[in-house]
């Protein structure tokens, strides 16, 4: 691995320091104001994830001989999509143009924005960009696949630019749900073009972060920003999204009125901030902090590793030892505030959890609302806490969560401060891109000018225009196990028949030469119905299998395949007319010689 | 069948007409007031379904030689049911106690309160009684179960009272999403039980329905209100619901400002009274009324029918004629608000529906809030409905849908005016009935006198005392097609796997004697993955699966049962390791004698 941070930054070959009063001079090529009449070489854009979805989030920039991409995100599967682990975008593209590909730029370190890295970099090695946790929880990724040491990490600071050809990218300070999130602005020869990351406006963080640089995006704007891709997630909410310090308020008084009751707080492993105050909480009122869950632990250490999370040394105790402290003096911090079924939480609440018992001593917090359709997991988790008699503050009972996407005024904000000619929603299922765009338009940005892309699109621009010129390979590869991309429509189209009705296998041994029927016909089923209750359904299949198999006999067909689909369209028949129900069905022969 | 209404309410045996003013001086035996200190025959409640869970409500009353259940409702599956359609309550104990089973009391016409009628009058012909149009929609239920011959149902008024041998069962009005839901007062030797069924109080109900009958409520506490059951599905929700007319003021607006715009309007077919004033705003708009949708051309065909809904003959035309009409003098009616998929909405959306074509020129209103689990199909739908261009009024955009439950302070309402000795809340998964609790008890109910049941539990009183005595047989029954009860565990952790990883069928013909591999081993995999793309592993395996026959033949192994358990022990080592994956194995040795 190379890893290039602040202080080795002077040997990373791509990564350029400029100075902070105006990072823009650092560019190569001159950034033309909005006023030109001069076309520019052409400059595209590609959205290989991210739109009309929540997730996989994936942006590629090109002009002439010199392409980045913008974050390299996962998805959660949809329901649909059985058994599969998770979503990747598709490659093809990045792939085709490997020799101008020069990196990665990473807004922050959300699995939806860097999920999808090490998939690709085992593909195309090419180096990483990004603020330092964003990279320290990368690296956590690179090591698991088995793939850190060949990388090129290389760390950026927020007001800082990194020379893509004749492209150069600007960190820019943003606020949300993970420290060291970024903005960028992206410097072409068709003009700066913003891209907001995931963002929110908190005039009170928490800890060492800084607020939005709203200065900059200000700075931007009136330099004259041609387009600005705008995230969309919270383009149907009004007003402005709280602060996070809002959330350690009612920690505040949540502990204050816990009295001798233990404290378990659940929430996202990577809500960095979020686990600063309950920690905080903890130590003002004298609490130990346990953690729970693998993937909590392991941000955690990353976080206080690099400084992220200030924590006394007394305040942290092993899990193992809770039940050695009282109840009082304890918080145990876990995931599973999703209601993930193997999540720590989820295991406390089935009484399946090795040293966490649940008892009508435990002031449970749930710090997050569900995702949805997580809702229901959620609820579940919930019901089984209660029944062990603890109390549990969830949803909208308390202010125990906030979100960290902009609400529609922060998005009018941003629209505001950086006036860009040229508008795409990002970052969101279609109804969240078409409510941005409505905002936009109420901004005064024409409809012409607004763009709702959809995945694969070529939007060009040469700084005058803006169009959609084609449309590359884009779409969704799915990971199930060990298996990237193989499991496909048809697998999963199996997958589905076989989760709602089962299977019956109709299995024979058959002489090739005379068709006499040597074993058989057996009938084995899985999933459909439990065997007993059916028996004499299952008489009259293998029955009605045997007439089958000797009428074919009889009138001399050596067509196995057809003899196989008469079986099957015979035995279907016969299950929906009795059981309406539509269980796949396999008929095997196996021939004797 | 034998169909009691009001008017041959006096052929009816069971069903009396109790005076209005005073019906509970029809009950036979005098009931008792609260400071009495005689312990009566005990009264039995078993719930047996409807708590721990939304659906599938089921409450058994039992006294002495005589026991009647009020309502009988389905609940739908939870997503790990794979494959089921409905999920009623097990009915063993009604069975058992046939001989003493006088009747079924429905509430309303919800299917989470009549859905599994049918299947219950298919084993156990009781009389069945409940309002007017409850029993309007029950009929269709068991004519398509073809059963409505055999069935004798009673039509009962608010403020009537039937006898159910030495109980009586009054009827009282209460508000709700459907009309003519009612309450119970259940007059028993012990005393008073009062049930809620599902409730809210409209003050501004719609139509020709009354506000609830608050004045009975008070009266019977007054008179004194042994025990209550009170619905908790809206217990976490604090103020009072908002009345149904507020719908109507909001579709006034949006009909007004949709201009030359064609409206589609999606809801419960159930809402009766949503549907009226979807129907008042068309005719006060000058629009035509065209109605999509299996469920909803059924229940509003009924209404009509009934009295329930009242529409100007020309205002209605058929779904065939839209196209025939400008946009602007149209509403659709349809179903679909919860993103089902086969729904017509649904259709619409993929430009599926033979009759309707989404465009830009479709002003459109989810008039309902999504169910939890819902939220994503809900999302899907919405988004592919705006992609055509039309506009989509849905969730909390504007007020276009109330709750039909209680909240907080309409609880406490009923708990202030039945004023009852114990308690007993109902209809909700833990966390409702839990925060239920909570509200009684900070109304003054002693814990001791609060009962928060689990399935099957025989809670019972005597007047006195009130105590959970015993546990019969209750629980969830899966439908699945025609099958009834034939889907199990086994068969759902089988369609669980197969759904996760596919399976792998091994098939081979072997000499009985010899153990001789005739045919085979063949491998046969559906729902695994896409074969080509793993032809290699497929060769190993079929490898491996030779071996161990061999292996096994030389070693004259004659267990065939062993030998599989190899074939399927080696055969998942070799998968797993290769892939990460757990498809289900299935061996299959065909004996040729």
């Amino acid at each position: 691995m190379t890893y290039n941070n602040q202080k080795t930054e002077k040997t990373a070959k791509t990564a350029t320091k400029t100075p902070k009063t105006d990072s823009s001079k650092a560019i190569k090529k001159p950034v033309r104001k909005r006023a030109n009449t001069r076309r520019s070489a052409p400059v595209k854009i590609i959205p290989l994830g991210g739109l009309n979805e929540i997730g996989k989030n994936l942006y590629v920039f090109e002009c002439s001989n010199d392409m980045f991409i913008v974050d390299c995100g996962l998805a959660f599967p949809d329901e649909d999509m059985l058994g599969v682990d998770i979503v990747i975008p598709d490659f093809s593209y990045l792939e085709k143009n490997k020799e101008k590909f020069r990196g990665v730029i990473l807004t922050h370190g959300h699995e939806d924005h860097v999920g999808a890295l090490p998939y690709l970099l085992k593909k195309i090695n090419v180096p990483v960009y990004g603020t330092r946790l964003t990279l320290g929880l990368v690296e956590g990724k690179l090591k698991e696949h088995g793939i850190l040491n060949q990388c090129t990490l290389n760390v950026v600071q927020p007001r800082q630019t990194v020379n893509m050809g004749c492209m150069g990218v600007e960190f820019i300070r943003v606020n949300h749900s993970i420290p060291d999130s970024c903005a960028l602005a992206i410097h072409t020869p068709a003009g700066i073009i913003v891209c907001t990351g995931d963002f929110k406006v908190d005039y009170t963080p928490i800890g060492n972060e800084g607020i939005i640089d709203l200065a900059r995006f200000g700075e931007l704007g009136n330099k004259g920003v041609l387009a600005l891709l705008s995230e969309s997630t919270n383009a149907e909410r009004p007003g402005y999204t709280t602060s996070e310090r809002k959330v350690g308020d009612s920690f505040r008084n949540i502990f204050m009125s816990a009295d001798d009751r233990r404290i378990i707080v659940a929430t996202f492993a990577s809500n960095i901030h979020r686990v600063q105050q309950i920690i905080d909480n903890a130590e003002i009122s004298g609490r130990f902090v346990a953690v729970s869950g693998r993937s909590m632990i392991n941000v955690m250490n990353k976080a206080i590793e690099l400084g992220y999370i200030r924590v006394k040394a007394k305040t942290l105790i092993d899990i193992d030892a809770v039940n050695s402290h009282p109840p009082e003096k304890i918080v145990i911090i876990t995931t599973g505030s999703q209601g993930e079924p193997l999540s720590a939480l989820s295991r406390m609440s089935t009484n399946d959890h090795k040293q966490v018992r649940i008892n009508p001593r435990d002031l449970i917090i749930l710090s997050a609302t569900p995702i949805p359709g997580n809702e229901k997991l959620v609820g579940k988790v919930v019901n089984e806490l209660m029944r062990s008699g603890a109390e549990v503050v969830y949803e909208a009972m308390y202010e125990v969560h906030v979100s960290g996407h902009a609400c529609q005024d922060e998005l009018k904000m941003m629209l505001s401060l950086t006036k860009p000619k040229f508008f795409i929603p990002v970052h969101g299922e279609y109804k969240h891109l078409q409510k941005h765009a409505q905002l936009a338009r109420r901004m005064g940005i024409t409809e012409d000018n607004i763009f709702i892309l959809g995945l694969g699109n070529i939007l060009e621009t040469d700084s005058i225009d803006m169009k959609i010129t084609g449309q590359v390979t884009a779409g969704a590869v799915l990971v199930d196990g060990l298996g990237v991309g193989d499991v496909g429509t048809v697998v999963l189209r199996d997958r589905k028949r076989l989760a709602e009705d089962g299977l019956i296998i109709i299995v024979a041994s058959i002489e090739r030469e005379t068709g006499e029927i040597l074993s058989g016909p057996d009938i084995v089923s899985r999933g459909f119905v439990y065997v007993r209750e059916s028996e004499e359904l299952m008489v009259q299949a293998r029955e009605l299998m045997r007439d089958v198999l000797e009428k074919c006999v009889a009138s001399n067909t050596r067509e196995w395949g057809m003899v196989k689909n008469t079986m099957r369209d015979e035995m279907s028949d016969l299950i929906y007319g009795q059981t309406k129900r539509n269980p796949m069905i396999l008929p095997i022969l196996m021939m004797i010689d």
